[in-house]
């Protein structure tokens, strides 16, 4: 039989840019600002490719829906989710592959890495547990912890993942809040690890907390509370403590 | 800034076959007869691209560890994982397509779907609760159960996803069982469901339970036992029941 003509893998040369940006996209100055930046760094069109999840009139995609149809056309080796809103400063394309060899020599198992988190799994609880490099709203090439760090949650500005092996938000949160934390969660359950490593970026944007912020903290606690019994998540956002009483289905009948 | 050009998404036109038919293959005998039976049943070029993850000179991957390289190769709107031993044999490509738009409209939620596996949380475990249709070297035409029927596990000789939406199996276990069960719980953990639905094929294999079955089962046992303690799985390959006190980790400190 020749034809169809089937694919084997794996293949014997590997094709497709290092990267794939991934933006969610409200505004169009800050996604041009945003690629410059990278172009600029050395995200150049042979190693990068851009993609957007097009919210710019009117949300077509909330926090929880936009990875999965871009992943499916993503062609990079890695993929990065990012906010718009996000500029490469000084650190491109070089360091960031360099900064994922390191990684991948100290954890073969990650799944997930991104520029500010929550440490994992911390034995105390009395203050947030944070890891990151950032330059921000709140100051200049602020540092907390050492890195690159395990993490149990990370911030939404920049996560990435390797396309053979993604992780994809919860299917049955939705908004714009907590997604970067529900990543982490579910690469934890699916066996894999989360890790902040020390890429400086600036995020240009403010976090809010209204009303949609404390909904989303809602569904997220209610779902995880099932799973995680007890734990307190330490977010970049705050503390998030899953109650230890919430009621379970994995009780026998 | 016109280069690099970005994608923007929802994008105007869908691209690519229908569905991806990827097989875990070992002999090539058997997948040239996986692949005349689909061409033979509407899979044509145009509706099907055929993808192989290699093991016919060695084991190469492993039951957890093909999806993802090929995945992130698939094109198809509907990514097929099956082995290479099944044969289609009366529903074709509109058959299947018809079914995958009866469980859109039945549950829009769901991320699996599968010929046989056994139906979720079931009330009693006294005797294995399965659902599937399949000729086998058990029989011809054997059915069991109502179908379509939401299911906590399938089997894995036919097991099919979104592109848009993959479910991926975990990182922590290996070997060549469980791998169905495995996704099913890592769909229902995402917030999704899995289904068996009612497409015929025959399935020519014998399943092996030799030693290399007992530890796969050990290590899902283990694993899953954190997270659904006290839970019983019902298993095309049989009743497993998660120890209701094993160690977890998800307790405060």
């Amino acid at each position: 039989m020749t034809d169809p003509r089937p694919a084997y893998y794996p293949a014997e040369t590997e094709s497709g840019p290092t990267f794939s940006v991934c933006a969610l996209v409200q505004s169009q100055d800050r996604f041009d600002r945003l690629i410059a930046s990278f172009v600029r760094l050395g995200f150049t069109p042979d190693r990068a490719e851009f993609l957007a999840a097009d919210n710019r009139a009117g949300n077509r995609f909330d926090g929880y829906s936009w990875q999965g149809p871009l992943l499916a056309e993503a062609r990079g080796r890695y993929v990065i989710f990012c906010h718009d809103d996000i500029e490469l400063i000084e650190q491109g394309h070089d360091d960031l592959l360099a900064l994922l060899d390191d990684l991948t020599g100290r954890d073969p198992t990650w799944l997930l890495a991104g520029i500010a988190g929550g440490r994992f799994r911390p034995d105390s609880h009395s203050r947030l547990m944070l890891t990151f490099h950032i330059s921000d709203i709140y100051g200049q090439d602020r540092r907390r912890g050492a890195m690159p760090a395990r993490v149990e949650t990370l911030d939404e500005c920049f996560i990435l993942m390797r396309r053979v092996r993604p992780v994809l938000p919860s299917t049955d949160l939705s908004g714009f809040h907590y997604y970067g934390p529900d990543l982490c969660l579910q690469a934890e359950l699916a066996g894999g690890s989360a890790w902040a490593i020390d890429f400086h970026l600036r995020h240009h944007g403010r976090g809010s907390k209204g009303q949609s912020f404390l909904n989303c903290r809602d569904r997220f606690v209610a779902k995880y509370a099932r799973i995680f019994p007890g734990r307190s998540l330490h977010c970049t956002t705050g503390l998030v403590t899953f109650p230890a009483d919430a009621p379970t289905d994995s009780a026998p009948p």
